[in-house]
């Protein structure tokens, strides 16, 4: 089952940026913006990057990172997702598609391509497995550090 | 003058949430979602927390700390700003009244607190003082990673 409720998957999917933080080389938590998917059929979080960002060389190095959403309007309803992270080039096309429907905005994704198309791009996907939800604030089963 | 530019200034002002960074005991960042204000006088970022959170005891320990803050519409501006952080226990009334005004929204600050007031609920100030913005996007002065 994992450890996301029905309602953490809803706020999941009803959002599509959040921070991501990875350890620095020097113990330093790095942070950016990124747009991301769940997975449906598993408890992951997928993030297209390329492969020699920051963050993607934090998580081959560290294997974990975490990501903050939050919702727009006060309160700002927010968790964080965290776990074993890694960076996946093979068979990305349909999740790489997936994250620029939700940048677009779009009805349909778009065509995927393949991993030889997006690897000639340095197309990665940083993917977290999600372990521990933490700093739920403001949604009804919110439980701070739980 | 300090790193900050007018336009990251007036980006701090126009936001009031930011998604706080810093490094665990075991290495791992732990985010959360904080209110912050901007000292005019300095460039720091203040944040209201209590001295008990993992986030306080985490600025104890390491003396650093980040903040990514985003703008709510895409294409979502944002930058991360990080530096040298402490927690403040004296003199904390007017900061921590400017941070409970614009979680309220309201046109002007509450009464400042006494010190020996906001002690007893625990309240500290959590402040950044900012020497490195990175992570620039979707503004005009973005230069990612400067």
């Amino acid at each position: 089952m994992g450890v996301l409720s029905d309602e953490l998957r809803e706020f999941l999917d009803d959002h599509r940026v959040g921070v991501l933080a990875t350890a620095a080389a020097d113990g330093r938590p790095r942070q950016s913006v990124v747009y991301y998917v769940r997975d449906a059929d598993a408890d992951r979080l997928l993030i297209s990057t390329e492969s020699k960002r920051h963050k993607a060389r934090d998580v081959v190095r560290t294997g974990w990172a975490s990501l903050c959403v939050r919702g727009d309007e006060q309160p700002y309803p927010s968790a964080v997702f965290s776990g074993a992270a890694e960076i996946m080039s093979e068979g990305i096309g349909p999740a790489t598609a997936a994250i620029m429907q939700r940048i677009a905005g779009t009805a349909e994704p778009p065509e995927p391509q393949t991993d030889e198309a997006l690897a000639a791009m340095d197309r990665v996907i940083l993917a977290i497995t999600v372990d521990r939800v933490s700093a739920v604030n403001y949604m009804q089963s919110a439980a701070s550090d739980r």
